[in-house]
C-alpha cells in the first residue's frame, strides 16, 4: 500500500484539518470558501489579526458559518491543524514559516518561496530573504507542471503566483519541447481582486472603471517566477522541485496590465518557433492530456465563465514560426485559492479535484 | 502665398461645409459632436439611412442641434459640402467614393482605402476590392507619421484603423531610426464602442462585462496595415504616401484584444533592439517633438482620461535590448473621427487642433 | 406516509429525470448548471431550436457535459422527463403547455401563468391570453411565500418573476400584517442577464456601460404580479394559490430600473405604516423565520456575493411611521432558475434546498 | 446701467480671477477642467496641502496646464482671487471661511452652508456647526430654483449637494403649484466619484463592480437639504435664501444607493398628488421654460452622455394621481463644479452657460 493510499484511506474515517492564516483577505476568504464546503475537509481555525473576535461572514458576506476569526500565533495553528494555509502578505509568510517548524503540512500562497534562492528573490522583490535556509524544504506547486505523483507526501509548498500560473501553463508545452528560444514575450492582464482587499489608488473605482493600463513595466516580480519555471519544466521536465541554477534558454519579457475586471487573469504569450510547424495544437494536447483542469482549443479562449472554478483555458493559434496562446484562469482559483486546495489534494493523497467543482457561472 | 495659406485665410470668411456620411453610427456621431464645435466647421449634412428624418438627438443624445438625418446619395454630399467624411460599414466607403468623383475633400474612416494595394486588401480583409483604381489618390492620414504640411491639399484621406493608429504610433519612433528587427510583439486592447453601434454577441453586456479575450488571433485585418505603415516610416520617412511593394524589415505578430470598456485603445509593443540602448526615451521624445497631441513618458500610462480626445499618450521603457512601449488613445478620437478632424484641418490649413481642444474627463 | 414521503422515498432509489425547454438561453443555461450538479437530478433533455445538435458547452461554456442540445417538441420532453422546465420567451410557455397535458410536473419561468386572470393577464402583458383554461392548474411558485408543504405534489408551478420575487420577499411581511396602505413604492434595479441571451440596445455593452436609468415607467408587466402576490399574502396567507379577484388594499407604484452589472435584481421599498412602529425588524425575522434562505438584517444589504445562489438578503430600516425595506437576489437564482429548482424540491418532497448550496463569491 | 451689466462689461476687459481650495481633489479637478476652458476666466491658484509643489496634472492626468499646486492658506487665495471656490471636504469650509472675511466671492462645494440654520446642520451632519453666523451670509446656488436674476451680486454661495440637485430639480414644479403632500419618496443612485478621490472600501473596485446597495437608509445628510430647497419653492417661490423655519408640507422620504458607475447621479421620485390632473409634464415644461440646461421629456432619461457637462434630464411620468419623476445629472458636474461655475457666472453676471458648453460624450 502506497503513502498516498495511505493517506486516502486515513480520510475516508477523518476529515483533514485546515487552518487559513490571513483568512480576512481576499484569497483567504475564497480558501474558507472552497474548504467549507470540501468534502474532505473541516476548517478548523481562521486566523486574521484584524478580524479577530468577528465572525467570518463579516469579512466574507458570501459564507454562511459560525466560524469566528481568530488572532493567534502560527505555532498554534500548527498544532491544531494538518494542514495550515499562508495567505498573508508577501514578506509574512516567512516568519509564519519560522515559527511553526513542527507544522505537518504549510501551503503558502505567498510569493516568499516560490523562488528558487535568496538572490533570485532578492533580485525580485527588491529586499533580502530573511530565511533562505526554509527554501530548499518547499516544492513549487503548480500540479500540472509536475511529474504523477511527485506532489504527495511533500510537507512544504510554495503555491504559483496568479500571473505565473497563467503564463506557465501557456508555455510549458512548447518548454518541455525545447521550443521556447530567443525572446518570448508575455502579456498578462489582471483583475481588481488580485491587489488584494484593502483599497487602494489602483484599485480605486474611479480610477479602474474604464481604465486600462500596464504596470511594474519590465520590473514584476513574476517574470523571474515565470522564466524558473520554463526552464525547469525544459531541463528538468518538472517545476516542482526547486532546482537552484537552472537557466531558461530564452529571454522573457512579461508585461502586466491591470483591466477593469474584478476576477481573472488573461495571459497572451507570443513565441517565434526555431522552425514553422503545424503540430502545435497536437503537442498542447498531448502535454495536458491528463490535466483535469485545463481545456486546450484552438481559437479563442475567454475569462468569462472560470470566476470561483479550478479551470485554465487555453487556445493555441499559428502562423508558420509564430505562435500566440492565450490562456485564462481565476486569479483566486486557479491563481490562488483554487490551486492550494488542488495541492493539498494532491499532497494528501485526495482526489485531486475534491472540493473544486464549481462549473462557474456564464454570464 | 502658398495654397495651405490661400486656404486659410479663405476660411476665415466662411466656415467649412462638411457632410457625414454614416451619421447614425457611433463613429459619425463622434464627428457631428466635434464637428458641431469646430470654430471653424459648419455641418450641412448628417446622412443616415436607418435614422432619416430623425433629428440627430436620437441617434446621439448628447448632441443638441436642430439637424435631422437625410438619406441622400454621396454625390449630393458632395455638391452640398467641401468635405465628405464617410463614417460607413467597411467595404461600402469603395462605392461612395465611386459615386462622387468631383468631390472636393473625401476624408474615408473605413478600411477601403488604407492598404496600398488591391492584393494587400484582398489579404486583409478576405475579400477583392472593387475599385483599386481608386486606391493611389488616397494619403494615408496618420499626421504624426508625415512630413510636416504634406497632408496639406489632399484631397483623399484613408483614416487609419483604430488599432493600427495606436500600434504605429508606438513603434514608429524605432521604425525611423532603422531599429525594427525580427519579430516585433503588439497586443491591442480595445473597447467596445470600436465595434460600432450594432448590438452582437461581443458587446452583449452580460458577455463583455468582467470578460477578458484575444480575438481574429493571427488574422486582424490592421496586421497588415500596421506593417505597412511602420515599413513606409523606416524607409520612406513618411506614411503618408501609398507606396505599394514596400516590405517591413521586421515580422510583426500583432493580438487583438477586446476589454469590457466602452472607449480607448491601449497598445503594449514588446520590441528586441539590435543592440542595447540607453537613449530609447530620448529617440521618442525626438520623434514626436512638434507632435501637438502626442505626450511621451517613462513608465506607465493609461486609457483614463482620454476618451473624447485627439490625445495620444506612451510609456517608453527599456531593459537592455528589449523596449516595451505601451500607447494610448481613445479608438473613437484619436483613433477615428478625432484624426479625421486633424486631417481635415491639415488638409485645409487650419489650425491642426482647432476643435479637438477638449481635454478629458478625469476620472 | 403522505405523498410527499413517498416521493421521497422513491427518489432515493432514482435521480429524478428533467427536461429543460429553451435550454440556450441564459435561464435555460443556468437550470442546466445547477441540476447538472444536483445530486437527485438527472438532466434528460436540453431542448433548444437554435442550438440543436450542438454540445451544451456551446451556448454555455462553463457547463462541461456531454448533453447536446435537441430540437424536439415539448410532448417528448413530457414523455421523456418527470420534471419540464419551460425557459421559453413570454408567449411561448402557453403553447408548450397545451402540447404536452400528460406532462407530470411542469414549471414555467416565463410570465404566461403568473396572473390569476386571463383579463389581469392582458392589461400587463398587452395581448390576449392563449389559453385561460390552463391557469387555474399553476400554483405560484414562491416558496417563502407559500404554506408548509402546500407546493408538495403540485404538478404545475408559475415561477416568478425576477423583480416580483424581490419586491413581494421585501414587502410580503408587512402585507401578512396588514401593513400595507395608500401607496407603497418599490423601485428596482436590474443586471443585464435578465434581459437575456439575445442581444439588444439595451444590452449593447457601450450604451449600458457607465449608465443609469428607469425603463417601462409606470407600465412594468411585473407590477399586477407583485400586488397580486401581496394581496394574497394579506387576505389567505398564501401567494401560492391563483385566487382571482384578490385586490390589495394599497397602491403599488412599481418603477424599473437597468443598472451596468450582470447579475442581480436589487428592491428598495419604501411604505408609510398606519402608525409608527418598533417592531418591523422582528415583524420580517419572525415572518421568515423558517426560510432556509432569506437572511434578514438591519441596515444595508448588497447585491455582491450573490451571483449564482438562491439567497435573499433583505435590509429593514424604520423612521416613526416610515419604513425603507432592501432586498437583493440574483435576477438568474433566486430570480429565475433558482427558485425553480426549489419549487422542483419542494413539489417532489427533496430537501429544499439540494442542489443549491452554492455559498456565493465574493468578490 | 445695472450692477450685472456693469459687471459684464468690465469683464469684457479682464478675465476674472478664481482660485481653487482643494485643488487635488475630484470636485477641485473638475473645476479646474472647465475654469481652465472657460473664455472670460483665469485660474489664478490650485491649493491642495498633499499635492503642493506638483503640477496639477500630476493628480489630474487630463489637464494639460502649467500650473502648479500651492499650499497656502485661504486668505492668500482671497487676496489673489476674485472668486474663490471651496472644494474642500465637509467642515473644512467653515474654518477657510472664517480665515478670508475680506474674499470678494466664495462659492463653497461642501455641505458646510447649505442649510439654512446651526440646528438642522447639526441634525443633518451630526456635528455642531463651527460658525453659525456665517450661514446668513451664503445663498443656496441651484439657479434653476432661484428667480431669474436672483444670484446676481452675491459674494457667498453653498453649491447644493449632488443628490440634492438631482432630487430638488425633480420635484420643483410640483412643490411650486403646492402639489406636494404627505410621503415623497426619492431613490438616488450615485457613481462613486461623488465619493472622493480618496480610496475606501466602498469605491474598492471588487467591491463596486457587479454590486448594487443602499446606504445611509433614513439618515442622508442630503434629505433635510431636499426638503428645505422644496419647501422654499413652494412657499417664496426661490431656494436661493435660507429661510430659517420654513417646513415641507410633505414629508420626505429619500434613500440613497450606489452603483458600479464612475460618474452621474439618477433620481427617481414617486409622488401622489392631490387629485389625478393630465397637465403635469406641462407643469414641467411650464416650470423650466427658460433654464437652459434642463431638459424635460416625457418617457426615459439616462446617465449616458451626461458626464462632464451642466446638464439636466428630466422624464415625467403618470398614472391617475401618481407621478414617476427621474432625472439624470453628472454629479461632478451639475452636481458639484459644473453648478459651481454656472453660480459664478450669475454672480458676476456672465452668459450663464459660460465655460459650460461640452456637450458630452456618446456612447
Amino acid at each position: 500500500m502506497s503513502s498516498a493510499e495511505a493517506t486516502t484511506k486515513r480520510h475516508l474515517q477523518r476529515p483533514v484539518s485546515c487552518a487559513v492564516l490571513g483568512a480576512g483577505g481576499y484569497a483567504g476568504g475564497e480558501l474558507l470558501r472552497i474548504l467549507l464546503a470540501h468534502p474532505q475537509a473541516e476548517v478548523v481555525l481562521a486566523a486574521s489579526r484584524s478580524q479577530a473576535g468577528k465572525t467570518i461572514d463579516t469579512a466574507h458576506p458570501n459564507l454562511d458559518s459560525n466560524l469566528r476569526f481568530e488572532d493567534v500565533p502560527p505555532s498554534v495553528a500548527a498544532e491544531r491543524a494538518e494542514v495550515v494555509f499562508l495567505a498573508l502578505s508577501h514578506g509574512e509568510s516567512v516568519a509564519a514559516v519560522r515559527e511553526m517548524p513542527k507544522a505537518k503540512i504549510v501551503i503558502d500562497l505567498s510569493g516568499d518561496f516560490r523562488l528558487a534562492t535568496a538572490e533570485e528573490y532578492a533580485l525580485a522583490y527588491g529586499k533580502k530573504h530573511e530565511a533562505p535556509e526554509l527554501i530548499p524544504a518547499f516544492r513549487y506547486g503548480c500540479p500540472e507542471l509536475a511529474r504523477p505523483g511527485e506532489l504527495g507526501g511533500a510537507t512544504r509548498i510554495a503555491n504559483p503566483g496568479c500571473f505565473a500560473t497563467g503564463a506557465a501553463l501557456a508555455l510549458a508545452p512548447l518548454a518541455a519541447k525545447g521550443l521556447l528560444r530567443g525572446t518570448v514575450v508575455v502579456n498578462g492582464v489582471t483583475g481588481a481582486s488580485g491587489s488584494g482587499v484593502t483599497p487602494s489608488a489602483g484599485t480605486h473605482f474611479p480610477a479602474r472603471d474604464g481604465n486600462f493600463k500596464a504596470y511594474k513595466v519590465l520590473s514584476h516580480q513574476h517574470e523571474p517566477e515565470i522564466a524558473q519555471t520554463l526552464a525547469r519544466v525544459a531541463s528538468k521536465g518538472t517545476a516542482a522541485l526547486h532546482a537552484p541554477g537552472v537557466k531558461p534558454g530564452f529571454e522573457l519579457v512579461f508585461t502586466a496590465h491591470s483591466a477593469p475586471l474584478t476576477r481573472g487573469i488573461h495571459t497572451t504569450a507570443t513565441v517565434e518557433l526555431p522552425d514553422a510547424r503545424s503540430d502545435v495544437l497536437e503537442i498542447y494536447r498531448g502535454y495536458f492530456e491528463k490535466a483535469r483542469f485545463v481545456k486546450v482549443r484552438e481559437g479563442p479562449i475567454e475569462l468569462k465563465g472560470l470566476a470561483g472554478t479550478n479551470k485554465v483555458s487555453i487556445g493555441v493559434a499559428t502562423r508558420g514560426r509564430h505562435v500566440v496562446v492565450t490562456s485564462a484562469i481565476d486569479n483566486m482559483g486557479k491563481g490562488a485559492a483554487g490551486q492550494a486546495v488542488q495541492n493539498m489534494n494532491l499532497v494528501l493523497g485526495l482526489d485531486e479535484a475534491a472540493g473544486l467543482g464549481f462549473s462557474g457561472l456564464y454570464p
